[in-house]
């Protein structure tokens, strides 16, 4: 008997966190159902995800969406879903350290994406951006000079200091084939060059194995086709990475 | 033989998200060494700290302190910290789903952090407070109305929603002995308590399990002997819970 799709919940519309997961789903050939997207009819869309996070039938209801529905197991927290996936998908090396250590570095791209988001919501998610916009422009000037190149320096370091990276071939994070933390190493780049090229351009001079990593990922052959497919959401000024010309330099 | 004493990197004169994992250690009665605090002469201090994080001999280098090593394994982040750590001090369940459950109510808690860190430093976390003071007070509005309810009410829901805590006894987080969620929650309350008294006890008045947790936490007896010894750091205007009257309402 086939196995029953996993099921992803997250706002449609923004690629957001949950786009972490899905490319991973994507990357692995799973079969999912992006539920929220689906329709009312066949008991998907909004109402279905928020039925985890408000009703009172969810023992264990997750703060926010992204969330995974697998069977009985409903997990929240991105970078807690990749882990729980990576596994079973296939997209983690089999040692214990080496798990942890994807782990962590997803851990640390989640903080990254923290940073991304706030750079434009520095007061409150709740507030839109134009009602804290002088209080981005000031938070934009650190990001670009302190945090973008402290993260993608620390990125390029991870890749650099795996010893199966072999000069010449495509780099990976942990191990010699592609992991949870490749492809969510490549959104994070992808959105920064989204958001801010001219930052991510400049940047990404000296981080030459981070940008093999980005053009690796994307010529993936399962991650092109869903990369030009309408599964895939257009970055926009909704999501986690907005660009904001003023907010680049 | 007597194992290694487990090593914990993290700044000296703050608790920060280092004090996340003492708890840990010290509710366990583990043996470790508090390597930034300690003597030079020794090879301890600041410097032993930034010899893993800036030199070229740590092939999995963390991205920022706190970290903790045990013989070869290194492990930053401080929810990786505590799930590496769990299982081996007793404390968390035994089965994956529990333990599952844990980490991703831990990340949850660090969200919070990021979020009481940023109250006070919503430009940068480079600049000082006093230089971004009109937009701190623009985010702790919206942090009082809405975050620090919003992170309350879910951390409540989850101690009445776990089937193992009983009227009348002591909730935890995950079945019905102390794990180390339930230590990171009473410290995130301890700290929001400390640096938004007004704020944090408004919104406790509708969380009482919650209240209770943190009571019954501060009374364990391994807990209470280390919140009174001067190994826990007091909390200070250097942290990340900062009690700065004018973002307090």
């Amino acid at each position: 008997m086939a196995r029953r799709p996993y099921e992803l919940h997250y706002w449609p519309g923004i690629q957001g966190r949950g786009e972490f997961v899905r490319l991973a789903l994507e990357a692995a050939g799973a079969e999912y159902i992006d539920v929220a997207r689906g329709d009312k009819r066949e008991g998907r869309g909004i109402a279905a995800m928020m039925a985890y996070l408000e009703g009172d039938a969810t023992a264990r209801p997750p703060f926010a969406c992204p969330f995974l529905v697998d069977g009985k197991t409903v997990v929240g927290q991105t970078a807690a879903i990749l882990q729980y996936l990576g596994p079973k998908l296939g997209l983690v090396p089999a040692s214990e350290a080496d798990r942890l250590w994807t782990h962590q570095v997803q851990l640390t791209i989640a903080d990254f994406v923290v940073e991304a988001h706030d750079l434009h919501h520095p007061v409150a998610a709740g507030l839109y951006y134009e009602d804290q916009k002088p209080e981005a422009l000031r938070r934009a000037r650190e990001f670009r000079r302190e945090r973008v190149p402290k993260f993608f320096r620390w990125f390029e370091r991870v890749l650099e200091r795996n010893p199966k990276n072999l000069r010449g071939a495509s780099p990976h994070v942990v191990g010699a084939r592609l992991s949870y933390a490749d492809l969510s190493l490549f959104q994070a780049v992808e959105g920064t060059l989204y958001a801010l090229p001219k930052t991510a351009r400049r940047v990404m001079k000296k981080t030459p194995r981070l940008a093999a990593l980005r053009e690796a990922v994307a010529g993936d052959k399962r991650l092109a086709a869903y990369l030009a497919s309408d599964r895939r959401v257009p970055f926009n000024e909704q999501g986690i990475f907005r660009h904001y010309a003023e907010l680049d330099a």
